[in-house]
């Protein structure tokens, strides 16, 4: 499978990933693991909530996402991720959804101190089968540049 | 227990939470659902890399930073949360790290549609038991008034 690299890589570029379908049984176990409070581990009390339903933590939420980025198409070498900016999550996760996820390419440059790699820095967003926003964020990362980018044209 | 309210919380303040032990099961299981790559699942593929070792993945950081949000002491009125700026993971969490969370108030507002609630902007670090950050971002919250802050005073 091909791999791109920073040179391979515009502005307005996009990958995607998904769906990926969130069950009942997975909201209420890991959130009994990170986040226990009723609305996201009871129904009934969930019901009772603004929400009128179970909904993902956003630590779930989160995890999702992550797991959609390893599964992005096309795939491009990313050396090491950089942090997120603006993480909001919009409109709540609930089960039976199916979420895929969107990344853009908004800016990249080339490493000043590093010449095997540039930054990306790509607007994400993680939506429902309603095409709602339920995670976005600007995520920044490093990507490998062509190993022959630097080296004097052949003949 | 007594909650803060809006009222109750000055710029500088700070709520702690912890320690989270996170152990090699926790972060291979985690990682097994959500970032299945060698470095997080694989102990000998990890030992080769650069961290020489296991490292828990984004995901599984940010979950413990998310429970040990849920047990902050002093405990607030959180209302909700409006997300996150500048999420960074400065270091790697490894087996049998300690983690604690430190939260400080650096911005405080009023709501000027909602006189129910005020704006929190908190300073969030995850460090582990050497005092290195494994996790920092900018936390935005509402977290309600005193329900009595808007009454004339009695008598």
């Amino acid at each position: 499978m091909t791999h791109l690299y920073f040179e391979d890589m515009e502005v307005g570029d996009r990958c995607t990933a998904g769906p990926y379908l969130i069950t009942k049984s997975e909201i209420i176990q890991f959130a009994k693991q990170y986040d226990p409070v009723p609305r996201h581990i009871d129904e009934e009390a969930a019901a009772r909530t603004i929400f009128g339903g179970l909904t993902a933590c956003s630590a779930n939420t989160f995890s999702i996402f992550i797991l959609l980025t390893t599964q992005l198409q096309p795939r491009f070498h990313v050396l090491a991720g950089l942090g997120w900016d603006e993480l909001r999550l919009p409109n709540a996760v609930r089960p039976g959804d199916e979420l895929d996820l969107d990344m853009t390419v908004l800016e990249k440059r080339e490493s000043k101190s590093k010449p095997d790699r540039g930054v990306l820095r790509n607007q994400i967003y993680l939506r429902n089968q309603k095409r709602e926003a339920v995670l976005q964020c600007i995520a920044n990362i490093f990507v490998a540049r062509r190993p022959d980018a630097n080296a004097p044209p052949a003949g």
